[in-house]
This record gives structure tokens, sequence and C-alpha cells, in this order.
């Protein structure tokens, strides 16, 4: 271990308790009775920054808000004038979340920084946490709303999506909390890439995978892109109960086709190491016409494939044609595949990941590399061009849920790195 | 051909006029704008009940009605004490159903019994066609409530079933038309199987089977026993989109491997020719927790399996358990089968059967025999010990749809089967 890397680490780990007390106080706020709610652009989120602007003005760190209300925690450089190294995540929640999924990453910046003050180490460039407003889709369901307000790209229209629960559209919340609406239509860019030399967010993890390996960290290679086919559709023909096999034209076995070939072309490439994953959220005959007695004519389904290479995707949804034509055939019925979106890939910077990579050898603390099976604020990054990987932390009970379980000495492990990073980056000295 | 059979084929063949005029008086009378609508116990089948009792006094019958409002027709024989030979079928339909269902075999009753006395042929004992009520359990989720009314079998509570629709109790709807409900509460039997020689119904085919045969009619060789599993559930886990393949329990992909494995049973059964179907009518993830990207944790399906035989439905419901425990395993599911319901099988009467083969053979009309792929009042008949078969009229497009489509000449050769088979079994001369 360097001679700095040890003092980063020791350093961070002093930071043990107040680590613990700000975490404890976020989840005392924003408790809901079964987990944290802490709602985009709304109480729950807006109680998480004021806690964090606390504690960077006592932690001695400039304090900044955008147009749509981000806030940008400063640890000044040498010179102002250069591209900024960065960091940071989201403050709010889905609801009945956990207390970890998003704030660790804004925490992890506050403390990286608390420690590159504390030992006196001056980074060459700012060194700047940002606090990411509008991470979770599910309050307005549209994604990355702080990241991309910040980059001037939110999508048109989205500042009129509605609150699924009560309507109440995003621009209302947003100038509640002290975005400026107008440069968000004027499509300002507070954030771009030439002057930021690299992010990097820290995140748990959304699967068991790190508890499986026994590894307190790893390092994001990248976040997947996606196709999704929200709303597809199978005809078949409804028939009596008692039709022979060979006249069926059955909705429910040819979705279930469908799910199945899906499902091992997954294993294949499980098997054949390429990472990938697909989901079917929504699956369902027509209420209004199904029934115990009746050969079912009709299946909808919701459809999410996701990868890591824009090639991947493609051969997937190649495939995906292919088995759609193959089961038509066999069953005799006809998919309507209903509207695509889709979703670029993020794949992380090499240097970035190299970097990140040296400064866990450095700390000698042990991690692998792990694409990420979500989404992420660092996307919106990455597509900006900015150089950007992330760091995940070890985390029993997957994410979006009350159960998330980190454990605070992973998250020092993992915040080590984040600031041994920083420091290399910004040349602290 | 013998005599007597060649002199039924042309007097039958010569009411082709006389039958065609009376399917369409009925559907003119029921027609819906899409199809035709006798509904149970209502204005539909009622008036169902005024044109063929109409009829039936113009061709010299004997008119007499049961407690539960069904209709006999009886032409009488030389011995009135002698037990029956009866035939018949249900006027009800399916709301925008076809005109066939049922009425093919109370007209088809009427026609042989129209031709018997026309031939001058008196048969030994009394020769009654039933003009059953209530046998589509659409209406009120009651099955074969007309015959089992008749034969004092009408399970508790039945009377209380609401109309599907208007949600008006059977009991209403029954006593509307003339039954005795405090006798069907007393569970009186109007029939009695030793007071009936033999039961054969005809009925419209509900699958393209004699279509593919080209053949006009089919010996019913039984109607199909079932298991029904109505609200079957499996409980995975609910989780984050992107979590990998091998730490899901999907409940899709288990539902899927579900209906795939009862499929490949069902083709191993078809192959070695044992007659069996299965049918998942209702197929859905939860609608309150369903969503794009979220792995699903559950999801609800009905079950009808029908079989021909009581050890085959043992056999199957025996690999139904085994597929559950391979998929519990598989995937780390749980299935909760819940409630379970089940019909006994009702196979033909083998005396029936052959005697029936034989007054086809002796009208020169070729049949093949066939197990009824539905549920037909045929099997009140067998369940309460009456000797019982069934005559399927070819007829393509299936039931329970408008589309139903029946050849009057096809309708007529089956009628001279019926026709022949009576003359037989009563002993007409």
């Amino acid at each position: 271990m360097s001679a700095d890397a040890a003092k980063i680490l020791e350093a961070v780990r002093s930071e043990r308790a107040y680590v613990a007390s700000l975490f404890d106080e976020l989840r005392a706020g924003s408790v809901d009775g079964l987990g944290v709610t802490r709602d985009t652009f709304g109480e729950g989120e807006q109680f998480g920054y004021e806690v964090i602007e606390r504690e960077a003005r006592q932690s001695g760190l400039e304090i900044s808000r955008d147009h749509g209300a981000n806030m940008y925690m400063t640890l000044a450089g040498r010179d102002r004038e250069a591209p900024a190294v960065m960091t940071g995540s989201h403050l709010d929640t889905v609801p009945r979340g956990g207390n970890f999924d998003g704030a660790a990453g804004v925490i992890g910046g506050l403390i990286a920084q608390r420690v590159l003050r504390a030992l006196g180490l001056t980074p060459e460039c700012d060194v700047t946490t940002m606090a990411i407003r509008a991470e979770e889709s599910v309050w307005f369901q549209v994604s990355y709303i702080g990241s991309r307000s910040a980059f001037g790209r939110l999508p048109d229209g989205a500042l009129d999506a509605p609150r699924v629960d009560t309507a109440r559209p995003l621009r209302d919340h947003m100038a509640d909390c002290g975005a400026d609406i107008a440069a968000i239509e004027a499509g300002t860019a507070h954030l771009c890439a030439d002057r930021i030399r690299a992010f990097v967010e820290i995140h748990i993890e959304q699967a068991p995978q790190l508890i499986e390996a026994n590894l307190p960290l790893a390092i994001g290679t990248g976040v997947p892109g996606n196709f999704r086919y929200p709303t597809m559709r199978i005809i078949g023909e409804y028939a009596h109960v008692g039709l022979p096999r060979r006249f069926r034209h059955d909705a429910v076995l040819a979705a279930s086709d469908f799910a199945r070939g899906l499902d091992d072309i997954w294993k294949r490439w499980d098997e054949g190491g390429r990472g990938m994953a697909f989901t079917i959220g929504r699956f369902h005959t027509n209420p209004d016409e199904h029934a115990l007695t009746i050969v079912p004519g009709e299946m909808t389904l919701s459809l999410d494939v996701r990868a890591y290479a824009a090639s991947h995707l493609e051969e997937l949804e190649t495939s995906l044609f292919a088995l759609v034509r193959d089961i038509e055939k066999a069953r005799g019925v006809t998919f309507d595949l209903g509207p695509r979106a889709s979703a670029a890939c993020a794949p992380s910077d090499d240097r970035v990941l190299r970097n990140l990579t040296a400064a866990a050898g450095a700390l000698g603390i042990e991690s692998m590399p792990l694409p990420s099976p979500a989404s992420h604020d660092t996307a919106t990054f990455t597509d900006a061009g900015v150089p950007s990987a992330m760091l995940f932390v070890r985390n029993a009970n997957g994410s979006h849920n009350p159960h998330e379980a980190m454990e605070i000495d992973d998250f020092l492990d993992t915040t080590a790195v984040l600031a041994t990073w920083i420091a290399n980056e910004a040349d602290a000295a």
C-alpha cells in the first residue's frame, strides 16, 4: 500500500461513527412505517437535501445549485478553471424503499471530500459531489430527470409528466424545490463534458453477486442499454374448452413458448459469459374475456431486454424476431409487438476503470469488475461524453425494498477507493 | 339397407323443408344482432319452448312438464308402464351463441317421433323427447340445472345462484317459467333410471373433427370428467429488473414451465391415442403490482383438465403434482393450488353404442366413434344409471359462437340414425 493510500484508508475508517449517524438521520427523517420514502421533488427528497447541505457546509465545501435544483458540493482545486473531477448520486427513493439506494453515493462523495481536506490534500482541479435529483422514475415515469436537466437534455414534455399518485405535474414539483422552469424549457446546460474530467458514482449493488463472491465492492463496467416492448400482444383464437389440441391457437401456450424461449437464450448467454437480462413484468389474459372454460385467444405482455453492447442488443432483438416467427408458425397465432422504446448502452470508460482498479489495489482491497444490472445517472454522464464508471457496494437483499442491507465497513472500503481515485485523478497533494 | 331403415331415411329426408323452417323460426326469434341468445330460464329459452310445444302438439305428441319446468313430448307406446326410450337436448344458448347448439337435439327427437308416427310404427314403450332447461352454465354458473332438477339432483344452494348479468337468483327465474320451487328443494325426482330404457342426445360437434374426417356424424363414446383448480397461484419473488438470472424466482417463467409441461403431457397422450384436454383460461400477473421493470413475483391461473376415464384423470393429476414439484425446485417458487372441483366421467353405454353403430350401418351412413370434447346433459343420465350415448352432427367453426355451421343434410342423416335406433330400441312395428 502506498503511503497516501494507507492514510486515506485510515482517514475514511475514522469517519465510521459520523457515516453511521448520517445514514441514521436520513433514515429517521424518511421512515414510512415499512421502509423509507424520499419522494422525487417532494418532501422526502427535500429533507435529504437539507441534511446533506448542512453537513457539506460544516465540512467546509462550497455549495451551489443548478436550474434543475440539483446541488453541487465542491472542494476547491488550485486551478478553478480546470475540468472538475465529479462524483455523486441521487437522494430520492422509491416508495417503501431502502435508505442506502442513492444516498450512499452522495455520502460517499462527501466523505471522500472531507478526507482529502482533513489530510490537507489540495486537488489541482475542483472536486465536486453532485446530489442528483429525481433518479427514481417510479414517481413521474421519466428517467434521469435531475442529471438530464443538468446537461440540458430533459426530453420535451417531461415537465408535464404527472406524479403517479397525485397527478400534479413535474414542473410544479420542481418549481417548489427551487428549479428554474424557464431555463429547463430553454434546454440550458449547467454541466458539459469538456468541463468534467471524469465522473464516478458509488451505489449499493442491486443483486447479491458480491455476497456470493464474498467481496466488499465491485468496479462497475457499464450501465446496460435496453429495448422495450411495453405492450406486446399475442392474438390466438378463443375456443371451447373441449377443443382438441390440434385445432387450438392458444395464446397462453404461445406466450409460455415466448417466455421460455427467451429464458433459453438467457441461459445460453449466461453460460457463454455474455451479460443480458430480460423481464416479462406484465403477462396476462384479457380480464374481460378470459374464463375457466374458454381456450384463451389473447395475451398481453411487457418486455424489457437489457445488455451491455449495442451489438448484443441487436443480436438479441434478431433472436427475438426469429422466436416470434417460430411461435406464430407453430401455434397459429399472431404477435403484435406494439410500440418500442430503447436506451443506449453506457459502457464505463477504460481509463477510469483502470484507475479505479489501481486505487483498490493500492488500498489492498479486493474487488471484481461487474456490469450494473440496473440503470443509473452515470449513464447520463457517459451519454454526454464524460469518462465515467461506478463503484458498487456489497448489499444483501437487493434494492427498492426496505430489506436492503449494506455493511458500513463495506461502504467505507468503497469510499476509500473513491477517495484514492479522486486524489490521483485530481492530482491532489 | 333393411326395408325399415330405407323407409325411415326417406321419411326423415322428406322433413327437410320443415326442419329448415323450424330452425329458421327459432333463429328469427332469438337473434341478438351478432348471434342468437336464448337465455336460461329467460325470455329466449321460453321462446324456444313455445315454438317446440306448438310443433309437438301439431305432431300429435303428448306434452307434459316436471317441477323443474322441463318439457316432455311423448309418442305413446303400447305398454305405457314399460320403461321409456328417451332422447332430447337443451333449448338455451350462451349469449351471442349459435342456433344449433342444443336445439338440434330437441328438433332431432321431434322429427324422429314424427317419422315413426308417419310410418305407422307404434313402439312397445313410450318414446319421449325431453326439451331440457338450463344446460349452459354461463348464465347462473351452475351445470345441468334442468336435467339435474329432473332427477332430483340439483345441488344445495343452486337455487340461490345469481344470474351473472342481473344478479337475480335462479329460483325467481325458474318460478317465472312455471317451476315448482318447493318440489325442487325437496329433491323430488321426476325421472329415475329404472323408468328409462336408454337415452340418446343429438348435439352439434363442437370441434371440426368430422369436417376433418369428412363424415356427417359421429357416435359419442363418452362425456369427459374433469378436475379443476379455478384459482391456482404461483408465488415467486418480486425483484429489480436487472437481477441476474440465477437469483430470480420469476413467477411468469414458472407459470410458463407449467403451461408448457402440461402441453408436453397432452402431446404425448395425443400420440398415444388417449383422450384428454387441458385449458389454462385465466393466466395473469397481479395487476396491482406488475410493471414493465419488476421481475414478477406472482401469477394466478385457472386450470381445467378433462379425460374419459377416472384412472386417466388420476394419472393426469399425479403428473400435475410431479410437474409442480419439479418447477418449485427448479425456479424456487411455491404453488398454491387453491380450491379443487371435479366431475365424474360419463362413458357411453356399450349396448347403446353398438345399437347406434348398427343403426347407422343399416342406413348405409358412414360414422365414426368420437369422445365428446364438451360436457352435455347426457352425463346426468349416465350418472343416474341410464344407459346413454350421444350422436354428434358435423359442424364447422365450433360452438358457443355465431359462426357454427351445421348442414341440414348432415342433421337429417343423424336424425335418421336416431329414429332407426329408437324404432329398434322401442321395438316399434
